[in-house]
């Protein structure tokens, strides 16, 4: 996504090897009208695989994927994060390994909000290693729902995320994707959803 | 709101003496058309007030704070809850108490996003003890911003949070306040925005 890249190459920063901090529109500061277009850019490109429920995990997947939702005109799910969930039946969980962050999470989703009629979108704002997204993926076959694709905004191609996903025969479409840092510029490998940038 | 007030008759549940759950469209699953609707409402209150930004704190309230931003034309910002910050001089931080969960978080939000050119709506999608929107105002009082009004989806009007606020000079409005629970049944007190609901 053109517009997506070109607002990286303006506001992204560089931190150390690997860490691309996009704050001040996404992370943090949410610029609603790019969110808004990349919402509507994923929902473009899942429209006729009939998704009922877009899902995504606190808290900064929760802007591209409401948007996700409003253009597909379905519910959106944020997953819960927390360190300590309590034994409950209703609640459907998995544990989540952040490598930038080194801790495990327990995420969680209410049960009665999937069910086997569900076909799901999963939204995220990054993929690197492909923990979290793995994580609702997990949540999602628990509940006996179809996860049909995997929208990310920024994809770090460098990293594992992407082939686990494919291995599991999800469509991944990835707005962004860096290939690589090289002298403190981004090289932007080909996105997933470039032939929609007319 | 009286929309609202008819989607948590028909969707909340209330919980032991002071729990109302609204799982369904606000605080796990949302509803992107409500949501819109609420952050419209929200904009339209403060339209003439020269909101410059509109400030939440994950994750809940980011729903209605983005569709507050998006119909006001300003960026959304959502403060982070972090159990322990590093010391980092370019974070604003605060610790807010939770009644509900028991536990003080510290809250954050980077200081190159606020400043004294700012006057913000403080955004939440519950007011019940206060603590959150008060530790979110001085957040912006520590940037130099000016906090003009606080928006919030549902009040529990029978703790103290709406006179905390109010003692602060700010411009509270609840679209659904809740008066009491009785015999299984909520009483509405009227909402702040009724002059709106034609």
């Amino acid at each position: 996504m053109k517009l997506l890249e070109d607002r990286i190459n303006v506001d992204g920063r560089i931190l150390g090897d690997d860490i691309l901090k996009v704050d001040s529109f996404l992370t943090h500061q949410v610029d609603f009208s790019l969110m808004k277009a990349i919402g509507e850019r994923l929902a473009d490109v899942y429209r006729e695989k009939g998704i009922t429920k877009v899902v995504t995990i606190e808290a900064s997947g929760i802007a591209p994927a409401l948007y996700a939702a409003e253009s597909l005109g379905v519910p959106m799910i944020f997953a819960k994060k927390a360190k300590n969930v309590t034994m409950n039946e209703e609640l459907l969980t998995t544990d989540v390994f952040s490598f930038t962050k080194q801790v495990t999470s327990t995420v969680s989703i209410s049960k009665k909000f999937l069910s086997s009629d569900d076909s799901v979108l999963i939204v995220d704002d990054f993929l690197a290693n492909g923990q979290a997204a793995l994580g609702l993926l997990r949540l999602i076959e628990q509940a006996g729902a179809k996860a049909v694709g995997v929208g990310i905004v920024i994809e770090k191609s460098f990293q594992t995320g992407r082939q686990l996903l494919i291995n599991k025969g999800l469509q991944l479409t990835s707005l962004a994707r860096i290939g690589a840092f090289e002298n403190g510029q981004i090289v932007f490998a080909p996105a997933d959803d470039a032939a929609f940038d007319k």
